[in-house]
């Protein structure tokens, strides 16, 4: 019989400072199920903001640091009674590459914000060394979190839908309708600034995941796609709306549109499956609803918590009984989770099971770097690119 | 004072015959309000069965023939008394076109279902005809005559949406997601069918209401169309699917999605519509509302029949209260009725009001032709093509 | 054989003159299928105001009438090939008795507006009136013409509910919300005034719409009310809400809410039968759409217009197919087409269908007129009531 | 200036052991947002059991308790430094009442699952022991949490429906529609237990959850109640059914629906204002959207996040940007949330912030118990009964 690991599993967060979006959606998710602990952090790459988060989120002051390569050479030092089990990295995302590198090389398992890095080159890179470092490796793709994203895979995998042959996702938005990057906004500034956002800002930061949303849940890998990309608010420079249609390994056909400019959008990521013997449609909006469409007998409304949705996702994704809703926050704890729980088997010396697996890796991020590109490069010279 | 014409306006059918869904929805769309009459037709080109029909619909015997050559010979000679106001013709695609020539050029103003006709020449030839003849000539792209239809062209002519941006339009359909023209299906029959149908199955039957509804709503024009086009159901001879990206004359961008093989879709019309200030959305299956979303401010649900329901159409394209439900047959209606109030001015001698000419023209028919023709070209090409 | 009826039903109006909402719902009604025919109308008590109506729906000026005890002599002593076939009676409640009465005697069938009559004997003998004179007579308790209610009807009777357990019916307005009737609104006024709308102006007008609906749904009988009604607008005289419990004869309960102080309710009748086994809900202001929701698997969303739609409703009740939305009109119209081919039957000396006889009977408005004056009661009396 | 506490808020469970629901909720409400640190508990009055939790939850074994009056007194007995700074109640109703006056006695601050007590006496006594002891106390009526209920009780003050004239709220639950509480289902055998769950089962469980929703939003009081009960399922003991008239002190009128027989549905809070000027409408299942309609405009969709959000609850108490839904963890989380920044300030001699007070107290308690008894009171009399 293997040991028990007597602890909650550690983290430490690099990013996440005062202000941050992110970096508090990534703590109460791996706060959520109390199986997970931050104890320590490089939250600003300015000390006394990164010293004040560390306040504020109770943590040992020892270990919060005024830098990531500080934070990297110190826990790395510390014996294996008291290191960390991975890190997280919530930074912007031309910085996630060399943090997320120098972490791995120092032999620590990593969680790290979409899109994972800015080039193909770094993400392929990236790929070999985790693989070569052998450590675990999620990227926060979170929208597969969602136990009805994980139903919807799990239908088309049982052939309730049959052969998938046209999908249509959306990723619309509209708080980039005006240049509000030119008014201070701090979000707005880094996703719209080819320094720190790379080569595109719509597709970089929402249509990669309804490309990584599409192929969970199919199972298909887009093979080609065509961009018709615009950037309709003057003075940005980069897209702030993108049209690109799919094709896919199987012949089926797609499109994903994905907006920033959408006026009265908020955050409308939805996705219709269509089969040759059924359909599937989800909005992650109302996120607990899975539609499932027939040709010859009534549509049905699949909800969240009730003991007939299928497969293994009933009591493992879930935390609510049906009508307690869930949402966001438990479908990115969802994947804090499985990447804990992974870990966990590592120190009980167990395999994990294949649920535990069930979170995006370094491949999917690599994945949706190699499509950022692919659809600019489609944009740029209107015509098809093979992925 | 002008005279008043003291008698309802009365027409003449051709096609229609038993088994027609579209030749009864006219009838009903005709009969609704009670100022039109149905007094002659040619139902079939089987005499037998026009006949069956005429007595089904309680005609006088004289009037109804056993080819529209036939109807248009004897009710020409009929004397002014008598005469029919204008000719409805609901046949298969591929026979409009004579058919309307022969009418027009008769001096009969024309009611024609759509697509108008199959080839760009025959549109504008049809146009030419019509403007020489100096008739009143419509095309059945009914979805228009919806009052959420009209109230969303009126606030984007307000400027409630400012400039516009993005369309995003979608006709989903799924009830021919299996060859069923195979198995004798007469609806499916004509639609697959080259000879029947022209270039395009798809986009000509359902692709060009979309197009319709977005010129109506925006104002805009469509530029040039991207087209990915597909046959999913082996052994169909015309696409089933289209994925068409969209440029409009002011530098908007669009998506206009078709598809016949969408299982579970039934009649999934819908547009979004997003300016830089505000953005609308309407479904055809729920057409008594219509969301306008703001980026400042919460989203508005519009409903028909309320008095804060703005311009003319209040009054004039709603039959009901708020909440007691209009659809599909009173949108119809409004073509019918519109066009015969026309009519009506004409007998009248007074010019016709502005909303009496709210309808679908012979211009407007033309440019469906146009659009399927080009939406066929680019898919084929795998180019834009400028329409 | 029996020899075929070679004409329009024909009917005659009293009532629905200038400005009536009703009246005009009636017309559209009965002449949507292109199987009826109005000839003949006293459409005012002012016979400049019903010779207008009469020249604006382009009727014979000599079957146009000043007076109903006019129409009634003048149609009776017209030979059977002229007789109306039937009468429509679109008056304010008060009158329906005197009217309908007259027009009975005088054998002619009968379509009433509701509430049939005011009070319960008045009801009651009509109802034998009616059962001596051998005449067809329908209420237009017009919202079980909606095909997803006789739908409901059918799964309740096919036992897809178990055991009715609970029922919420509930009809909600909001127009009623100010004192518009004494500012002119003609129809706040008549609804308002006990002279004229009897002893209810909330029940009377729309409860009584909402008992025949859970009745005709259920097939149970309501045995006993308790009703607390107020009358929340200061200077008005009737009730404007009622909020009713139920007690049916199966040892079902209920609630049945009505009010036409709802501000922002438009025409919200809705409601939802719970069984043993399953349950059903309905939306007027929906009402292609009808769920049927289950303990143990998902729920189900029934559409009007496709072929798994059970029973004989699916040809008989709808007109277009799935996706093309029916409302309000065809829902009345149902009403008509059931009550004039129960009447082409009888020329043709044929016993109807079953499906003929599928509208609101005498009995059932008397039962509606009971149910009224027993809410009234129990309202007065702080007491449970039996009907 | 006042020091800083620098360390979480800690708590101690009692209650919530193995296999429990609400026990795990209010554990992850706590954890959330890292303010809060469950450091013991007596999870279970199985001494094993509980230990089993302890340790699933990773607690020092030392302050996991096999009852909770051991846990009383040794957590009393703890030097301040170490001192628990609340404890949870997540106990079967019956025993609220001595664990919390254990605690309270004991000076410890309480967070009480509801209903709170199951007798009006005991009720009472807790509130005075409360204010006699001084100590802070919460019942959680969770639902006020959700920030679209604390918009719609913002709104009803800023008077944005005027005066309230009607409301109905309704609690619909399908799960008990069979008697499972003879197969063994824990959750429901204490529910429908008279030993434990006091004189009611629906209105305990879940109908004085919609009488506090009422009064939370509304800001009124309900004056009486009458009620029809109802047991459906045979073999059950208490009401699983109740239809419950309620009169307001301004006089308004309500109705509360609660039953857990209406197959099909999940947890169907919601509820409806019918205000003079306006009415709002809120659904739990879908809790980011608060519905305001007006009579002379189009109705508004206020959904959470979004800076329009009026009051304090904007920044307080959402967590997420619009479009990233929140739900039922998130409202519950404000409860704890609230109470533990009210310890926060007391350690730092600070008042609290009025939205620190924002949740639901032992005043409301009683009341909800109150009601209850009031209710079951009229079943019983089929009287009118004053609260």
């Amino acid at each position: 019989m293997n040991k028990r690991l007597e602890r909650k599993i550690r983290y430490g967060m690099v990013g996440g400072g005062p202000g941050s979006f992110i970096g508090n959606v990534h703590r109460m998710a791996a706060a959520l199920d109390g199986e997970i602990e931050l104890v320590a952090g490089a939250f600003s790459s300015d000390p006394e903001k990164s010293r004040q988060r560390g306040e504020e989120w109770f943590l040992d002051p020892n270990r919060v640091y005024g830098s990531y390569q500080e934070m990297a050479e110190k826990e790395s030092s510390l014996p294996l009674s008291e290191r960390l089990d991975f890190i997280s990295i919530v930074t912007p995302n031309h910085t996630h590459y060399e943090i997320a590198k120098t972490f791995v090389n120092a032999n620590f398992n990593v969680i790290c914000d979409k899109p994972m890095v800015n080039t193909v080159a770094e993400a392929e890179e990236l790929v070999n060394l985790v693989r070569e470092k052998n450590q675990y490796f999620c990227v926060t793709h979170n929208y597969v979190g969602y136990p009805m994203v994980k139903e919807a895979r799990h239908l088309v995998r049982r052939g309730k839908v049959g052969n998938v042959r046209k999908v249509v996702v959306e990723y619309q938005q509209g708080w980039l309708a005006n240049l509000i990057e030119a008014t201070g906004s701090k979000q707005a500034i880094w996703r719209t600034d080819p320094q720190q956002a790379g080569v595109s800002s719509c597709i970089g930061d929402i249509g990669s995941h309804a490309e990584n949303l599409v192929e969970y849940i199919t199972g298909l890998k887009i093979k080609s796609v065509f961009a018709d990309l615009t950037t309709f608010v003057e003075g940005r420079l980069l897209e702030d709306d993108a049209s690109v249609l799919l094709r896919f390994n199987n012949g089926a056909k797609g499109v994903l549109l994905a907006s920033q400019i959408c006026v009265g959008e908020e955050n409308n990521l939805n996705i219709r499956v269509y089969g040759d013997l059924g359909s599937l449609e989800w909005h992650q909006e109302e996120p607990n609803k899975l539609w499932i469409k027939y040709s010859d007998r009534p549509s049905e409304l699949i909800r969240r918590g009730n003991d007939y949705v299928g497969g293994y996702n009933t009591s493992y994704f879930t935390r609510l009984p049906a009508g307690h809703p869930e949402a966001f926050i438990e479908a990115f704890a969802n994947l804090y989770r499985s990447f804990a729980r992974t870990i966990r088997a590592w120190h009980e010396s167990r395999v994990p099971e294949l649920k535990d697996f069930d979170y995006p890796k370094v491949e999917d991020g690599c994945r949706g770097v190699i499509f950022i590109h692919k659809v600019i490069e489609s944009g740029k010279t209107g015509k098809w690119v093979d992925l």
